[in-house]
């Protein structure tokens, strides 16, 4: 059976490969050539991890250390080019996705940052940076306001599963359950927001 | 009475809750949700402070070590956000306040530097890193040509107050005094350039 | 005569001015004032090489620890400034440079990785970051989508040519052979693809 962190490593690398997915359907929705596609789809699964792993002088940065994480995202941009020559990217199927995979990456974030630091504001911050800086790159590259600063709930999910998780760890529970529960948050809250279509007030000046 | 390192620590606050102000106006014109209008305010005011600390491998980065920083911000950001629901923001306070902003990190970016290099020219480029990136980033993230490359001498006011302060330092006044003048000279610049509209030449390529 | 380290610092130093002045005309077509063409300049001359140092954990990062290199890319704007205020700027001439440029930041690029990490991915993938990033900032800063995801064969020059320099050191050749063929390797394939308009497919989704 797996053990916590085989398990933590193994969700990991599903959550680069879903990155990737959405990142090579966001360059295809630019027009680039396939090179682009595959940069776009790395920048998206990577930018978080390498950001957080910079700002907390871990060396070497998770994909240097691992080359694995690369081959997923390649592997997986390259099936996403190969599938949707075909047929409909299943829109149901890629949100379920990308909600994972901000929930593992939020939570992973979290677990590698009290490793660090123990200031719990800057864990969640740092679980949150490591949820969605890889989508905020994605959309600079694609010359387009970041969603995470207009969606429903995005970077709003990541917080409440970071604090959530800062919350659970202190009930004693088994650190697995903590884990899925905090990841289930994330998952909630982010697939409630779609479905009821749930947003944060906006904020609009007059000018 | 505060000496001078506590002087700098409060001035250092101060400049993280002006570019809160302005990260958080510059993101309500563009109709983001609250949680993005207070991304938007941190990363304006930790972006220049935190480039300097990676690229000088100053670690733990500012607001890592130090999260008071974010307490302010984040504050910051939700007193602008209440504020501008009743009341105009008041463009000249604001432009005050930026200049102000703008001459603190400068003139704790040149020191900080100072602290870890010795070669000027590098220290005088750090200064005006810390004192505009932030502004740089904010833009990019608003999906706009960065304002420091093209408006009146503000980066331009930021390289000479660092200029200043070193040359200052050679005269062996008081160090206080030398903080003082060179920030006023920050200031000044950047407060004439909007007075009577002055700016560098444009370079424009004919097509 | 110069041995081989020379004569890399002297390609380098070559490269960076070259990608000063192509930071310089891009910036000249945003109409920017001349602090604002200078900084995009110095950009897009250190953007690659700083990612790459910051990646790997290498300080003093290269222009902090070599101020000449500031230098080069400051000269070599104000020369571009001043050379398109009288006469059109060489395309051909520029074409040439900046391919010459890519591959010498490429295999620099890889030299210097191989120095710290052993993976062939992570020394390819670190060599066309080293060739490609400055350009990239450069066209996020104009407010662009960046040319290397969508320009015939930009990125995959520096990727092929950063693949047979690894192949080539197999060979037991001299290594000032091997640094030549495979620069040799990324401007012929950039130049083919100007010459005879190649390019790698496109990716467009359908909506």
């Amino acid at each position: 059976m797996l053990d916590e962190i085989q398990l933590l490593y193994l969700l990991d690398l599903f959550g680069v490969g879903v990155f990737a997915i959405s990142g090579a359907l966001a360059a295809g929705r630019k027009s680039l050539d396939l090179l682009g596609v595959v940069i776009i789809a790395v920048v998206t699964a990577v930018g978080g991890g390498t950001t957080r792993d910079l700002l907390l002088d871990r060396h070497p940065v998770f994909w240097i250390a691992d080359p694995l994480y690369l081959s997923v995202i390649i592997i997986a941009a390259l099936l996403t080019i190969w599938y949707t020559r075909h047929k409909e990217p299943p829109q149901k199927f890629l949100l379920l996705a990308d909600a994972l995979g901000l929930a593992v990456f939020t939570i992973t974030g979290a677990q590698i940052t009290q490793t660090v630091v123990s200031n719990d504001v800057i864990i969640v911050i740092m679980a949150a940076i490591t949820g969605t800086v890889g989508g905020l790159i994605r959309d600079v590259l694609s010359n387009e306001i970041p969603l995470i600063m207009q969606r429903d709930i995005y970077a709003t999910a990541a917080l409440a599963g970071a604090t959530a998780y800062l919350l659970l760890q202190l009930t004693g529970w088994a650190s697995s359950l903590v884990i899925i529960l905090s990841m289930g948050i994330v998952i909630g809250l982010r697939l409630a927001a779609i479905q009821w279509n749930l947003h944060l007030p906006r904020f609009k000046l007059e000018e």
